[in-house]
C-alpha cells in the first residue's frame, strides 16, 4: 500500500505531550483565575454564516478569513471571539443577565502569511463584561487585577500592565484643536517604541502635517513619565480646557485609585500616555501587558472599554470592556524564550504499576484503589523485561513506580520507588498510599512559567 | 445603520450560560476521569491537509466533509479525531513512549443533513492506548473500567456497557463455513435490536444466502444471554473447532474475568454477541454503551481493538484500543431528556458583593481577599436600586449575597444573605468567609446528571 507522509499544516500549533500537559495547565490556570472573577465560560461555533461573522464589513482582517461553501451557505471560520460574542449577546440579549461576565478560551482563525511565530490556527482566552445601556468605570479598574492575578498563578513575575485611557487622548488633541488629524497621530505616537521620540516628532511635522509647536506639545505630553502619581499629577496642568479631557482623567484617576484595593502592585502597572490601540473600537481605557525582559514580543494581553459592542447587529447600546490573551502566540513566545518550568510534572500518571506475576488481578486491584484516592495510576501489562519496564518510567517522567511481585501480594505490602529521589521503600499498603499522596502533596512542581524575581 | 440578523447555523450547538457551565462540568468530569487512567492530553488542529485527512480515502464520511481551498492549499476540517491521531502518532514515533495513551476532547466536523439532534459541529472525547508492535489483552479489560467511572462521575447511573469480541464473531462464521458472507450475515444480525428476530432470520436465508439450517445455527448463537458466567460457559460448547473463536473466547474470558479487580459491578456489563461494530477497523474486544431507559438514543459511549491505525501513513504495526463519546450528542440526548441536574450549581460566582458605599474601596478589597482564598466573587458596581441588584443576584443563581453598607464597615462586620435558604447574617468579617466557605463545601449541587437510582 502507497502511503501518505503524515504532517501537520504550517501556521498549525501541535505538540508533543509533555508541551501538551504545560498548555492544558496554562487553560487551566486561565479559567479558574477568570472563574474567581465571576466570568462565566462560553462556547460558540468556529464557522459562522459569513454574511453573519463579516457584518462589520472590510478591514485588514477580510483577506486573512478562511471563508468557504457548503451546500448553498457561504461559511467562515471565526477569526477572532469578538464578533461572535456580539452575534451572541444581541441574539440572546433577552435571555442573559446584565452585566453579561463571559470568557471564552477557543481557537481562531486567520490565514497570515506563515513566518516563524505566526499562527493560522491559535487560541485566544477572552474576557469581556458587558453593560445594558450603561458600564460603570470599576469594571475598567477591574481589568488590571484580572491581569495581574492571571499572570502571577502562571508563574510570570517580570511583567508590567500598561493603561492609558482613549478620552484622555482624544481630549488632548481636541485641546489642541488637533481632533482631525488625530487618528493618524496617534498611530504615529504608537510606534515610539519601535522608532523612537527623534522619528516620530519628524512624521508628526512632516506626514502629519501637525506644526512644529503642536509637535512639541505633543512629545511632551508623552514624554509624562514617573510613578503613577506623578504622571496623574503631571496631567492635571491639562484640565479645565477639554471636557474629554477631564472626564477621561477622571477615570485614569479612578483606575489607579483603585489599585491596591483590588491587589495590583504598583511595579506591575504603569500608566503610559503612548499606547491607543484599535483605533475605531475602544472609548475608554486601554490596556496592553509587556513581558519587562521582551518588550521585542510586544503585547501579551490587551484590550479596553468600548462602547458599542453589537452595533451591526442591534440598535442596542451595548457598552463592554474586555482583555485577549493570545494564548498559542504567547506559549510560543515562553517556549523559545525558555520560560516553560520543566520542573513541572507533566507525566500523564502520578503511578505506574509494574505486576511482577502472570495474575494480573492484584495489580489491576491496586490501579482501581489508587484512582479511587483520586491518584493517577497507569497499570502497565505489556510483556516486557524489567529494563524495558523501568525505561519506560523514566521516559514518561513518573514519580512513583509501584512494584507488585508474589512476595508483595502475600505480604500484603507494596514496593515503592520514588523515581525523583531515587529511594525505594516495601511498606504495608495503607502504609505505602500514604507515602505516595504525601509525596504529591508536596507538589507537582511549581507554576508553568519559571520566571527570575 | 442597516442591521444583520444575528444567528447561529443549524447543526452547530450554541448553549445558554447555565447549560454552558452543565457542558464546562461534563468536560471536566472526563478529562479528570481520562487523567486517572493515566491518559496524557492531546489537541491537534482543526485544519489538515485534505491529502493527508482523507488519505484513508472513500466511505460515507466523504461527503460530508468540510473541504476548502486558502490560496493553493487543499484543506478539509477534521470529522473525527482518529485520522489526526494516527497521523500525529506516524509522525511522532520516535519521540513517543508506547504504550502511548491519550485522551482528546475536540469539535470535529461533519456536513450531515440538519435534523433534530444530529449537528454539524459537535464535541468528540476519545481515548486511545497505542501499542508499539504489540497491545496486551489486559488494556482491553480497562476499557469498561474507564466508561464505568467515566459515566458514575457524570451521574449516570441506569447505563449498560456491551461487550463483544469480533475474532468470536469471525472464528463462529468460519466453523460454519460462512467466512465469505460474514459481512454481510454481521450487518444484518446488527439490526436485531430494531427490526426484531423474525425478521432477522429472514433476511439471512433470502437475501445473504445462508441455508435454513445455517440461519437457526445463527440465531441460537446471538440468542445466548444471560449472566456473564452463563454465555461465556455456553460459549464454550463451539470451543475446538476453529482457531480464531477459541482466541477469541479466550480474550472475552480474560476481558470479563478481569472486570471486578477493575471496579466494574456486573450490573453495568454485559457480554453481547449481536453487536459488531466497524467491521473494516475493528479486531477484537468491542464495546457499546447503552442508557437502559433510552435504548433508542443508541450507543452513547463506542469503540474497540483495532490492529492496524495508522496503516496508510505507516509500515509499522501500530495496535491499538479506543473508545469515543459524542459529546455534544450526548449532551443534547441529556438536555431532551431531562437529565440534566438543574440543582447544579451553575452561577459565574459564589459570592455577589453588593457595596452600599459611595466609595467602592472596601468592597473591592473583600473581593480580593474572596478571590485570593479561592471563592468566586463578583462586585456589583453598576448604579441601580437595591431591588434591581437583588433581581439580578437572583437571575444569575448566586448562593450568596454579601452586603456592604456604612454600619458593616464601621463595625468591620458583613451582612450575608444565603440565597438558597433565605437565612441571613451579620458576622465579624473572618467568621462570615468562613460560613461561605462552609456553605460552599456542603456541596454544589451533585453530579451533572441526575439519573434515578
Amino acid at each position: 500500500m502507497e502511503k501518505i507522509k503524515p504532517r501537520t499544516l504550517s501556521g498549525f500549533m501541535e505538540l508533543l505531550p509533555r508541551r501538551q500537559m504545560q498548555m492544558e495547565r496554562m487553560m487551566e490556570v486561565l479559567r479558574r483565575s477568570y472563574s474567581l472573577y465571576g466570568f462565566t465560560p462560553l462556547d460558540t461555533p468556529a464557522i459562522e454564516a459569513s454574511e453573519v461573522l463579516l457584518a462589520k464589513g472590510g478591514g485588514e482582517t477580510e483577506k486573512q478569513i478562511y471563508r468557504f461553501t457548503k451546500g448553498d451557505a457561504d461559511l467562515s471560520l471565526r477569526f477572532d471571539l469578538t464578533v461572535p460574542l456580539a452575534k451572541y449577546v444581541a441574539m440572546n440579549y433577552a435571555q442573559l443577565t446584565f452585566p453579561f461576565r463571559r470568557y471564552q478560551i477557543g481557537k481562531v482563525y486567520r490565514g497570515e502569511r506563515a513566518q516563524r511565530g505566526r499562527f493560522r490556527e491559535f487560541y485566544q482566552a477572552d474576557i469581556d463584561i458587558i453593560g445594558d445601556g450603561a458600564l460603570d468605570i470599576v469594571n475598567e479598574a477591574e481589568i488590571p487585577s484580572i491581569i495581574y492575578r492571571t499572570f502571577t498563578s502562571l508563574g510570570l513575575r517580570r511583567f508590567r500592565i500598561r493603561v492609558n485611557n482613549r478620552k484622555l487622548l482624544t481630549g488632548f488633541y481636541e485641546l489642541l484643536g488637533l481632533t482631525e488629524k488625530s487618528g493618524a497621530i496617534m498611530r504615529t505616537v504608537d510606534k515610539l517604541d519601535k522608532i523612537g521620540p527623534e522619528k516620530v516628532k519628524l512624521i508628526l511635522t512632516e506626514d502629519d502635517g501637525v506644526s512644529a509647536a503642536d509637535a512639541e506639545e505633543i512629545m511632551s505630553f508623552i514624554a509624562i513619565t514617573g510613578t503613577n502619581a506623578q504622571v496623574l499629577e503631571a496631567l492635571e496642568r491639562y484640565r479645565g480646557r477639554s471636557a474629554t479631557f477631564d472626564a477621561g482623567l477622571d477615570e485614569l484617576n479612578t483606575v489607579v485609585g483603585y489599585l491596591s484595593a483590588f491587589g495590583v502592585p504598583e511595579e506591575n502597572f504603569a500608566v503610559d500616555l503612548t499606547i491607543a490601540r484599535g483605533l475605531d473600537y475602544y472609548t475608554g481605557t486601554v490596556y496592553e501587558t509587556v513581558m519587562l525582559d521582551h518588550p521585542e514580543v510586544g503585547s501579551i494581553c490587551s484590550g479596553g472599554r468600548y462602547d458599542d459592542l453589537a452595533g451591526y447587529y442591534t440598535d442596542r447600546k451595548l457598552p463592554g470592556v474586555g482583555i485577549s490573551i493570545g494564548l498559542t502566540r504567547l506559549f510560543f513566545v515562553l517556549e523559545d524564550q525558555g520560560y516553560l518550568n520543566d520542573a513541572l510534572l507533566t507525566a500523564p500518571a502520578d503511578v505506574l504499576i509494574l505486576p511482577m506475576t502472570d495474575d494480573m488481578a492484584p495489580a489491576i486491584s491496586l490501579a482501581t484503589r489508587l484512582r479511587e484516592a483520586g491518584i493517577r495510576a497507569q497499570l502497565y501489562s505489556e510483556k516486557k523485561k524489567f529494563k524495558a519496564k523501568m525505561a519506560y518510567a523514566d521516559r514518561l517522567g513518573v514519580p512513583y513506580v509501584v512494584f507488585l511481585g508474589e512476595d508483595e501480594i502475600s505480604a500484603g505490602k507494596l514496593s515503592i520507588k520514588d523515581m525523583r529521589s531515587g529511594q525505594q521503600i516495601t511498606e504495608e499498603t495503607d502504609a505505602a498510599l500514604a507515602f505516595i499522596a504525601q509525596g504529591l502533596a508536596a507538589g507537582s512542581g511549581g507554576c508553568v512559567i519559571l520566571d527570575r524575581e
